[in-house]
Parts: C-alpha cells; sequence; structure tokens
C-alpha cells in the first residue's frame, strides 16, 4: 500500500521543539528563522528529512511556512489548509496566518523590526526579493531545524533508474542538444529534479509519488552536462546509457563548480535557491529566465502521447472495476473512506504495472468532499452515508504515464440540489473538451467556458480548471495551466487536466476530471489554424446525477459518444461483473 | 443629412504638397517629420483644421500617420485600412506600411538615421517614448503642414451648452468634488474633450459626431478647475451655470498656467499632448495616471442609465421603421446604399430628436460587409442585389444617450453558409447577453464566450467583442472593455457593446450589435456576488437567417422573450404598417 492515512508529526511536542529553536536564535544572534516546507528542489513533495515543519509544528499540508520570533511564531497557509492546520498545531505556542493574503514579508516587518535568518537552499530568489522588498532584514544562515532535530533522517538514497528512449520518445543527447542550443546564456542551473530526470531521460525514488531523483546539474550551450548528486544511488548500466557527455559529480563539488563559472548564467528565480545565486561570483552575468527543460518537457512527444493514452486505459479499467464495486457495496453500508482508498488502490496495483499512486487520492464523502484537498486520515475517516456524494480523485504513476482522474458517485440519491450542480459542472467539462480555438490563446482565455454553466447559477469555484500532467513525473507541471492566471499559450502536445468543480461547505463537493492532448485541430474552413484537446481519459461519469433534460442535445450527444467510446476501449480489458456495470452505467440518455 | 458620401481629398494634390512640405523640412534643417491623424485632443473625429493627414495623402480613415523623409513617404494604416490607401493616395510618391505590425519606430530607424521633426501637440508622451525607444533622434517643432496649408480652416467655433443636471444625474460641482478627491497629485491637467464635457456638464459642436467641445482644463484637488477654451463659444447661461468655480481662461494663458504649477501635476502619458509636459519646469514631480475623469465616467448614474433606455427605444422605433422599410423596398431591386443610409438617418431624424449620428453608418451588401469598417462613398457605392447580406451598423446621439446598433439582413435567399454563420454568431451574442459572473472579472474574462460558437466551426472575427459607450458623448469610451486586451474589472453601470461577428472576404459580413447596462446581479443562491447584463437595445434579429435547430432551448427561449419584448416596448411607438411587420418579423420560433 503506498497510501498511508496515519500522522507521525507530533504537535505535542511543538512548544519544547519551538523552545529549543529560540535557544538557537539567541545563539546566532537573529530575532527570528523562518521554516518552509520546501527542499532545494522546491517539490511538491519532500523527504522525511526535509519535513522541517511538519516536524517542528505538526503542519503537514504540502505547503507553507512557520516564522518563529522571540515571542511568536507565525504558521502560514492557504486556503486550503484554513481548518486543517486549527487541528495539528498547538494554538498556545502557534498562529495561524492566512497566506498569501498576509505575505510573510508584510506580517514579519509588523511584527519584528530584526534580523530573520533563513536557509538560503530553501527559498528562491523571488521569495527573498519579495520580504526584502516589504522591509524585512534577512541573512542566510545554516539551518537552524537541523541543529535541534537529533533523529533527522539522513537525505533519500533512492536508486536512479532509466526511462527508455522508445517511452520518452528522444534520447537524452537529442534532448540535450536542443535545450543547450536554446539557452539565452553559456550554461544554464538547473534544480528542479522533473527537468533533471526528463532531461537525462532517467527517474529515481527519492520523494513520494514523484519518480524523481534529487540532483543539481549544469546544462552547458553545447548539451554537455554536469551532474552532481550522489554517486550511489547511479548504476553502472544507467551511467554507461548517460555516456561521457553527462559528468557525474558528488554534490560537495557543486559549490565550487558554481563559484568557477564566468560567463553569462542562466538561472530561473522562481525555482533555484538563492544559495546557488550567493555562490556566484561578483560580475557574473545572471540571465533571469524560465527553467529551459519546462517547456520542451510539456510538449510531449508521440511516444510519450501513445504510452499516455496506453496507461489511460490501464488506469480506466481499473476505475471501472473500482466503480462497480462501490455501486454494488457501498448501499450495504459499513465502508469508510479509508475502505475506498484502499480498495481503489488495490485495483490499480492489480494491473502490476502501478509504480506509484501519482498523489494520496482524495476521497470526501458528503461534507468532507467540500474540502478540496481533503485528505482522509485515521483521525477524520468517515463512513459514508447514504444519500451522499462522494468525491475520488486519485491516478496512478506509470512507466508509460501519468494519470489523474476525478469522479463524483452518488451513494443513494442525494438530491436535487447535487444533480443540478453536478449538472453544471459537466456541462463545463463539456464546453472545455469540445472547445476549439486559434492558435496563439492561453488557459486564461478558454477558463470561463469551463465556470459559464455554473455563473449562470450564481456559483463558481475557488480553483484553476486544469494543469499541467508529467509523463510518469509530476503529475503537476508547468508551464501551462488552464486557469485565469496563465498567460502561456497552449500548444499541442501539451496534456493537461480539465477538473471544473463546485463545492458547498458542510454540504457536498462535486469535481469531474479527464485527462486531455492538445492538438491541431482539423480544418472545418480554410479561416485559420486551430487547436483542439483529445480527451485520453475513458471512464464514464454517473448519469443517475445528470439532469438529462439540461443538457443541450451537443451536450448530450458528446456524452453518449464518450460513454460509447469509454464501452468500446474498456470492454477487452476488463471482468465480466464490471462489465455487466459498465454496460448499464453507460446506457444512451 | 449628417452624413455625407463625396470626399473632398486632393490625392492628385499629394506630389506637390509633398515637395512643398519636403522645402520646409530642408529649411527647418530637418531630415523627416511625422503627420498624424490627430489633434491636440486624441479624439477620434477632428476638426477639419486638424486633417492634416487626408489634406497632405488623400488618405481619409480614421487613424494613421504619414512619416515625410527626403526620399520617402510611410503611410501606416492599420488592418481597417489596407484596400482603401491603396485607392486613396498617390502610390508613386505615398507608401503604405501595415501597422502596428510594423511601428514608426522601427521603420524610421530603417530608413533614416537624421532627426525627425514632430508637432508636439498632436503627439502623447507615450507615442514619443516608444519611438525613442526605437533610435529615433526627434525634435519637437511648430507644425510644418500648417505653413504650408494656404487655405488651412480656422479652429472650430461651436457655441457650448448645458447638459442638464437632470440627465446627467449629478452636477458638475459635485463630480469636480469627488473627482478633485481622488487625485494623486495636487492637480491634473485634462486634455480629453468628453472628460472635460463630462465633468462640467457641457456639450459641444466642434468635431461632427462626438458633441464634445475643444478645451484644456486643471481640475485641482479641492474640485475647482481653470478651464482654457474659446471664450466665445460660452453664452453667459452657460458661465452663470459653471459657476464661480469653473474659471474660464483664454488657450494663449494654458502655457504662463502650466509653467506656474509647482506641486505633483497628475498626467495621462497614453492621452495628454507631449506639448504640455514640455511646458512644466523641471523638478516638478509627474504622477503619470489615467485620465481621471474616466472611469467614474464610465460608471453612468441612474439618470444616465434611464436616459439610455429612453434614447434606445426611440432609437429602436426608427429602426424598426426603417427595417419594415427596407424588407418591403430592397427586394424590389434598385436601391444602392447611400439610398438605405440615408433612409436610416430620415428615420431616425424622423424622431425629431437626433443631435447627430453616433458616427458614419457602415451600409456594406454583399462582399462590401465584409470590409469591418466600411463606410460607403460616392465611388463605393454599390447597388443591393438579391440573395445577399446586408450589413448596418449606426447610431444617434439624443441629448438623453448615444446608441449604437448593428443588424444584419437578408435581402433574399443569401444560403445556407450564410445562415449557419449568422446563427453562430447569433449564439454569442446571446451567450455574452446572458453571462452572470463573480466580481472583478474583466472584459477579457468574458470575451470568448462570444466567440466559442464560432470557433467551433473553426472560425472567429478580428475585433472585440464590446466597448464603452458615452451617455451623450463618444460613442467609443474606456476604459472598459470586452476584448482580449482589456484587463479593466467591470462594475456596476458601465455601458458596453455586445457586437460579434463574422467575415468571409470577397463575399459577405456580418455583425449583430445590441447595447447593454451592467448590473449587480440578483442572488441565486448564495454563493457569491456576481455582476450580469441588462440589454437596453430592443430591435428584432432576421429570423430568416437563424437555423432554429441549430438553438438550444435556452437560446430559443432567450431569442422568443427578446421578441416579445421587442413587441412590448416598440408598438406603442410605431406605425401601423411597420407594427404588421413587427408582428411578423417577430414570431415565436
Amino acid at each position: 500500500m503506498f497510501q498511508n492515512f496515519t500522522t507521525t508529526a507530533r504537535p505535542d511536542l511543538g512548544a519544547t521543539r519551538l523552545a529549543e529553536l529560540r535557544q538557537e536564535l539567541r545563539a546566532e544572534g537573529l530575532d527570528g528563522f523562518i521554516v518552509p516546507r520546501a527542499d532545494a528542489h522546491q517539490g511538491e513533495y519532500v523527504a522525511p528529512r526535509d519535513d522541517r515543519l511538519a516536524w517542528l509544528t505538526g503542519f503537514t499540508g504540502s505547503a507553507g511556512f512557520c516564522v518563529v520570533l522571540a515571542d511568536k511564531a507565525g504558521v502560514f497557509i492557504d486556503g486550503r489548509y484554513r481548518t486543517q492546520v486549527k487541528h495539528q498545531v498547538d494554538l498556545a505556542h502557534f498562529t495561524p496566518v492566512p497566506w498569501p493574503d498576509v505575505t510573510l514579508g508584510k506580517w514579519i516587518a509588523e511584527n519584528c523590526k530584526g534580523t530573520i535568518g533563513f536557509d538560503p537552499w530553501l527559498h528562491t530568489h523571488a521569495e527573498i526579493t519579495a520580504m526584502r522588498a516589504a522591509g524585512v532584514t534577512l541573512k542566510p544562515v545554516k539551518n537552524l531545524v537541523d541543529r535541534i532535530w537529533a533523529d533527522q533522517p539522513a537525505p533519500p538514497a533512492g536508486a536512479v533508474f532509466l526511462q527508455p528512449d522508445e517511452l520518452a520518445g528522444k534520447t537524452s543527447a537529442e534532448k540535450r542538444a536542443e535545450v543547450g542550443a536554446s539557452l539565452a546564456a553559456e550554461v544554464a542551473i538547473l534544480t528542479l529534479p522533473d527537468s533533471i530526470c526528463w532531461l537525462l531521460n532517467i527517474r529515481g525514488t527519492d520523494v513520494a509519488r514523484n519518480p524523481v531523483t534529487h540532483a543539481f546539474a549544469l546544462l552547458h550551450r553545447d548539451g554537455k552536462v554536469d551532474l552532481f548528486a550522489d554517486a550511489a544511488k547511479y548504476s553502472d548500466d544507467v551511467l554507461a546509457a548517460l555516456g561521457p557527455d553527462v559528468r557525474l559529480h558528488p554534490v560537495a563539488e557543486l559549490e565550487s563548480a558554481v563559484r568557477g563559472l564566468s560567463g553569462p548564467v542562466q538561472l530561473d528565480a522562481a525555482s533555484a535557491p538563492v544559495a546557488l545565486r550567493l555562490m556566484l561570483i561578483e560580475n557574473v552575468k545572471i540571465v533571469e529566465a524560465d527553467d529551459p527543460c519546462r517547456l520542451p518537457k510539456a510538449l510531449k512527444t508521440e511516444a510519450e502521447i501513445t504510452g499516455a493514452r496506453e496507461a489511460h486505459l490501464r488506469d480506466g479499467a481499473a476505475m471501472v472495476e473500482f466503480l462497480a464495486w462501490l455501486d454494488e457495496t457501498a448501499p450495504k453500508g459499513g465502508l469508510t473512506e479509508i475502505d475506498v482508498v484502499t480498495k481503489l488502490e488495490n485495483f490499480r496495483r492489480a494491473t502490476n504495472a502501478l509504480r506509484e499512486i501519482s498523489f494520496e487520492t482524495i476521497c470526501g464523502s458528503g461534507p468532507n468532499g467540500a474540502m478540496m484537498h481533503y485528505r482522509v486520515t485515521e483521525d477524520s475517516n468517515r463512513a459514508i452515508g447514504m444519500d451522499e456524494l462522494l468525491l475520488v480523485d486519485s491516478g496512478g504513476q506509470y512507466v508509460d504515464g501519468t494519470t489523474d482522474i476525478t469522479r463524483t458517485i452518488a451513494i443513494g440519491d442525494p438530491g436535487d440540489e447535487a444533480r443540478n450542480c453536478y449538472t453544471r459542472v459537466l456541462q463545463g467539462l463539456i464546453a472545455l473538451t469540445r472547445a476549439r480555438w486559434p492558435v496563439g490563446l492561453s488557459g486564461r482565455d478558454l477558463d470561463p467556458l469551463a465556470r459559464f454553466p455554473l455563473w449562470l447559477d450564481g456559483r463558481d469555484f475557488n480553483h484553476g480548471t486544469g494543469h499541467g500532467v508529467g509523463a510518469f513525473l509530476s503529475v503537476h507541471e508547468g508551464p501551462q495551466r488552464i486557469a485565469r492566471i496563465s498567460e502561456v499559450p497552449l500548444e499541442a502536445g501539451m496534456i493537461l487536466s480539465n477538473e471544473p468543480g463546485y463545492y458547498r461547505e458542510g454540504a457536498f463537493g462535486i469535481r469531474l476530471e479527464n485527462l486531455m492532448v492538445t492538438e491541431k485541430a482539423p480544418r472545418i474552413t480554410d479561416d485559420r489554424d486551430q487547436l483542439c484537446f483529445d480527451t485520453i481519459t475513458f471512464v464514464p461519469f454517473d448519469l443517475r446525477l445528470v439532469l438529462v433534460d439540461a443538457l443541450s442535445r451537443d451536450e448530450r450527444d458528446w456524452l453518449n459518444a464518450y460513454h460509447a467510446k469509454v464501452v468500446e476501449l474498456l470492454l477487452p480489458r476488463i471482468s465480466k461483473k464490471a462489465a455487466a456495470w459498465l454496460h448499464s452505467a453507460t446506457r444512451a440518455i
């Protein structure tokens, strides 16, 4: 079982650890210290060693900061975690701060005039610049938490393995030559694990959920790479495949290598740790630019798209087995959210191809569904009741692709308001799925299409409509998104999620999610070049929640055709029992 | 008759005038001079005296520049005028330049290394800054065209009249106090005629189409105004109404007044002439900000909205008389575009309330409809044929409101492609009309809704979807728009056009346009604050062009309800003959 439901954080020790940290503050002559939920690679998942925020405060969310001052300790949490934080930290010693409504810079400037320490490996230039602009005096120091964390785990040492060229669709040498030639400087410093893994056609197991390995790299204009990583992770086979143009060095040599750079250096202010910037000698020209692998990584090769399609059919078959089981079992009563998560993971494991789950399954029944990023634990686990909605957002990591799918299921009869909202969310998903648009538009330009049916009923949802998805990499990747804040033009080959939702606090949550590949649209008129989406997720929507009369003919036609395709593609892959369920679940409407 | 169809420009004299201008260049020691289609107030319409571009080149479009060099004269025209310019200028002496694809700065820098003269009254700071950034050496000089234009008309001297407080909904004193208090500086320099007219509740007749008077003003933080304008335009009654807090000065005193400013001065780099900037003494702090009247002017008062509704019913009745006449007359043959424009203006004049037309009526039959901004002249006038589309975009200036409406009409049977396109344009208009959206979004966020039905068929249109409209002021006003480039949040009280279209070059053009008021939306759920539109244009759409089966039920319901309201509101205002036509034209579908 990949997912677990226990919390190892010790909020009861928060006060003691805080007191120890304050002792270090005084010893260091500092007035405060920042503890982010981040590692040097700014990933969504961190190794246990880097989970300093949870260790100190008890808060286990996937983003946040603790700012420890002499007399106050603010825990900065975003909208997803406003409730959770209150249950996880000792409120006598930690003060939750609504972030980013209140920025770190503003809060610190208001609460402390002194000098605040920070670990330069755990913060980006953009973060530090913003705090300085707000008037905060900052000083880079060795991490204070690491000094007091007696049994801090060792850095991860997961083995590196190769991503076969046939699945990647391009050799590492080709990628290195192309990205090297595209640089705006002589050399780029790479710090993002998924960028490095993509570039070198390797994968790893250093953190949960994301099959990446931790490393730093210098990519030179000629396509050669200096890789800084623990040699123990690299087998001879992997080194042989990487070849002589990828030179492996100990991480300890990174500093001298960076100090030795003289030509213009490309650095991403939004992701590279400040520590690297501090190493660059004076007068070296820094070219601020996005990580150069981000966009090419997002433009999937034919082989990656073929792989993603296969992974989604495999995953879709597991989902159908799961939904058939759920429909048979849930109405009998007695199921909990943890039971559902466990069963779903087992169906995925039964494919014998699951390498990891893409993220902790979100399984929210009734009011828990309204918490957009709810992760069930033993403490929160809830029995699934009758006449409720059940929201299940999950995915699998397979060597040929990463999946991410959300379905919302009726357990009994959840009532007319739920059906109205479900139907509008589905209409939004269909509108975005069917969209065709002139080349050059960004996700921002398409985002309203998915919201319009909800807007018409006075509703909306507080998250983006879609995110990029990796190829056996991170389930969330950029640069493209479908969201109000995304100005990145969409291009053929990008994989995106399409996941409108609706959440009524204390009552229910609805989200529906398919993944789609962006493609050149076939010409209808001689008018102009267009793009469109091709859906690669094939799993039925719950027709018991669809108000058929509210659909337009086009929407009904789309849904019937989609369900026909689900049957056609999945029937050869599922059990007899699931097949019977599938036929009934996909009846024409 | 307001509109006229003759062109007074003399392209045959272009070569002679160009030679004279080049003599001035040499005398002045310059290597070039820029002739914009602009006056000191950056209005869409200029007085005959300021029509220097047309006088010099023969080009009569509403935007453009001529850059005269020693051996070349580039005429910069945007996408609307690429064809027209070729017919209007002497191509042996003038070279059309596709603008803004090619910027002035880039073209000049490539064609001339010397010094280019410009009239600082006719260019904004933003324009000059962009050219300098491109490497052009610029020098402000007295206008060279004015030196050689022997019979240049005198500046306009139209009388100023009052806009009654009952129609404005707010006294000038209230507006001046509010806007004065909102300033980011001690004083703002106002140069936009519609801003000054709005602020002082006055109107004028200095240019065609826009009922404004030319003036400059200093608005002080205490709400007092120094107004610089020709005193002959102001009757004693007007001066008495303006009161002692509006101090009228001769325009000749503007320079010394600006030179006398010492405190921070608010100036709009996008609209104020550079000349004013050059007058400010050194060390005066310039606060760059939008013209401070733009946003409050866009937020219409209750009285202005009531006035706009009445103006639109009056105008709608004239439009219905026109459409009834057209349906009876056009199929008999023999009508030309000029006949149609003339007849329509006469129907508007018959209201006895028409003060001006809002702009030159665009009346394009068949392929002429595909030219988005086509203005018929005696040269281009075309007989309206059978089985064609006729696009008519027009509006009236009434003291209670400014109208702007487009309808596309079937003359005979224009065929299935036309009907398909018309239906999709109508679906876009309906989608935008019905939109409700969370407070805070801009026109950019709504723009895709109007395009989606066209996108689905591989089509789109190359103009914005909507613009702001004045209250007996300019038919195009900011700051809000519905367009990809508009980031201004929409607010209750804004009037906007909703005008999707589709154009097939050489074949036909379709555009449908209603005006709408932005309103607080009634709550449906307790979810969140929303805005919506209330349509104020009431004129039937041509049902002969609607593919009824392609409409969703919601779209059909909307169209039937709209037509029922047209009948209800206009029936008391139209002739018996038009009433019979209206009943048939609005039959339920």
